[in-house]
């Protein structure tokens, strides 16, 4: 029996933070249905006391989404608690997630306060929180540089206030994946009623390991993830929602499960990617451009082998039509010959031999050949 | 004291042969020349017998660079090894890159073998290399699926046979950082002649894991990485060379460095990222558009009080110029006041506030707030 992993999409909230990517109202609820199609679990819509633009989207997300919790962010403060309890009147299912730094770094130079302060303030907001709703989250920023025996204090009070998960943000990315192992396993060890709340991860990508540290933690006890559409958020963004879920379908021994429907992956990005405008890179891992193309005449002979050779997901699985070949001078007489039975020839393979020459030479100078290219070459 | 980790760079072969990467010789020249510059100590220079182009961008690099080991890559065949022996004979320090498939999936369905004849021709070719050059890199493709125990035997067998490194790809990008440490591990404890020779790291991105399984490897005794710049490569691409370099900076604590110099890293992927044609996504790690901008209200306020708040690593460290504050309806009071007071304004608290509410109102409906709207509100 695998275990469930909630994915906690934050696409509409961390994500739309991001310079360039705002979207209209209609343009995040669009997006909101379309994560409900894929089969997130929670939709962060928003940030309801930071304008009136996005109020107004967490309540019409609210209107239109039906399935997911639909949950709304607040500081540890009860005028924002107040405008997102308001927000969130219309979701089936709503939560409030508030929070306050918990490093050293964060209590000092950002709150001027101290950790008894700031522990007061978190158990208030959750308690607040309560008042509006059943389903509160509370999350400890920069929980990734925090203080650990300071940290399972603040877990213990916000769940006997009665927060229902707690997320531990790794906010600036800082943690190596066996670290974060260690961290929240530290937690579980040392925290006596963690077991009746959810834990979360929320990582950034600064080093490049969000996605490895948030499995770090689903192995160490977590069983929410919070993810982005791919991967954007603040800076270097957030965890990729892909990842994660292709991740534990491909290591499927792990035992844990997710909601998403994983053909929807790619159509999503495309939808994210173009709407707020932001790039996703050739080579990014699952939704990139070229996530599925063989170039290289070793890679290209062995996938016309078996695709199995250079392929740990199929690109149907994750809604990609199919693999892409492309030929230049890396590629071999394999891949040539492949390419030519498409394209109607049949060469013996003296033949063959002599046209891959020429093809070498033209491979050089063009860099990408294309059927056009073939054809010039063969006529 | 730290432990000097190899970073081999395989932009110009495992890089180059994405589609549309291509470079012409000169352009792989002034590549490799900043490559140099940047301080990696082996420069992959490319896969000599692939075309007579690729020959001649090895030999032309060979007589341009001096300090970093030039390496050729080659199929564990006796004509590759020759063409790339001939490649590099203009190199101050040669090395050739030999091997074979070394997962059953590979050995069955890519070389229709068996493992006793892969650990034959691994041997042969290792021997034969070694005619030519004293340094030989030895890559066992697909380790990463590769049955354990005959991974060991097969590394026992090309360090008895002279190979100076053992490369263990994770040609399919599969495994998990734990299960690669382990992995390691075992080699490490089962191969007698271990410390003969450096164990390579060279991980693919397809779960989006290359950095992590990478710093899992050096954890398990790795000491060399293999990398690209912007992780260009196959498919999802290679593990990100800045990445790697930044985590084992920023992770002192670790004891490994190496030799780049992070100032160059920012000018160098934009080097590759323009005359490769591969975009990097402003969300990309290290060296994305945005990995140093700040553009949430809670964010930037933290960020202005004190940079630590939120940068683990400073933008001048990698050679960005400076951390850039973007404004947007997510923006706080904090920020409004420090961009307005970069363009002379200043505000008490009460017009401030009500300056406030009508920036949201413009931020809402124009997205980005660029200087120019802060005159039209102000003036």
């Amino acid at each position: 029996m695998s275990q469930r992993i909630q994915v906690f999409d934050t696409t509409l909230r961390d994500g739309e933070q991001v310079p360039g990517c705002q979207l209209t109202t209609e343009e995040k609820v669009v997006v909101a249905k379309e994560l409900e199609a894929l089969g997130v679990d929670v939709i962060e819509a928003g940030f309801p006391i930071s304008s009136p633009g996005d109020f107004r989207s967490v309540v019409e997300i609210c209107k239109a989404v039906t399935e997911p919790t639909i949950c709304g962010l607040t500081r540890a403060v009860e005028k924002d608690i107040e405008v997102a309890a308001d927000a969130l009147k219309w979701a089936k299912r709503p939560r409030i997630h508030t929070g306050i730094g918990s490093s050293d770094v964060h209590i000092q130079h950002k709150f001027n306060s101290t950790r008894e302060q700031i522990l007061e303030r978190a158990v208030a907001a959750v308690k607040y929180a309560k008042k509006f709703v059943e389903d509160v989250e509370f999350f400890a920023e920069d929980s990734g540089r925090a203080d650990l025996q300071f940290l399972a204090k603040l877990t213990e009070a916000v769940i006997g206030a009665g927060a229902t998960v707690v997320n531990l943000p790794d906010t600036t990315g800082y943690l190596l994946p066996d670290q974060m192992y260690d961290r929240i396993s530290y937690l579980f060890e040392n925290v006596s009623n963690i077991h009746r709340a959810t834990i979360s991860m929320h990582c950034h990508n600064d080093l490049g390991l969000a996605t490895a540290n948030t499995l770090a933690g689903i192995r160490a006890g977590a069983r929410q993830v919070e993810v982005t559409i791919n991967g954007i958020g603040e800076r270097a963004g957030n965890t990729s929602l892909e990842e994660v879920a292709m991740a534990l379908k491909v290591h499927k021994d792990l035992g844990f499960e997710t909601g998403i429907d994983s053909r929807r992956l790619y159509p999503m990005s495309k939808l994210v990617s173009e709407m707020m405008r932001m790039s996703v890179q050739p080579n990014k891992a699952i939704v990139g451009r070229n996530a599925f193309a063989h170039s290289s005449g070793i890679h290209q002979d062995g996938h016309l082998k078996n695709a199995s050779n250079y392929e740990i997901i199929t690109p149907e699985e994750v809604g990609v039509p199919q693999s892409e070949i492309i030929l230049t001078a890396r590629s071999g007489r394999a891949a040539l010959r492949h390419r030519l039975q498409l394209l109607g020839f049949q060469f013996e393979k003296l033949d063959l031999d002599r046209l891959y020459d020429r093809f070498l030479l033209m491979a050089d100078e063009r860099k990408m050949i294309h059927d056009r290219d073939l054809m010039e070459l063969v006529g």
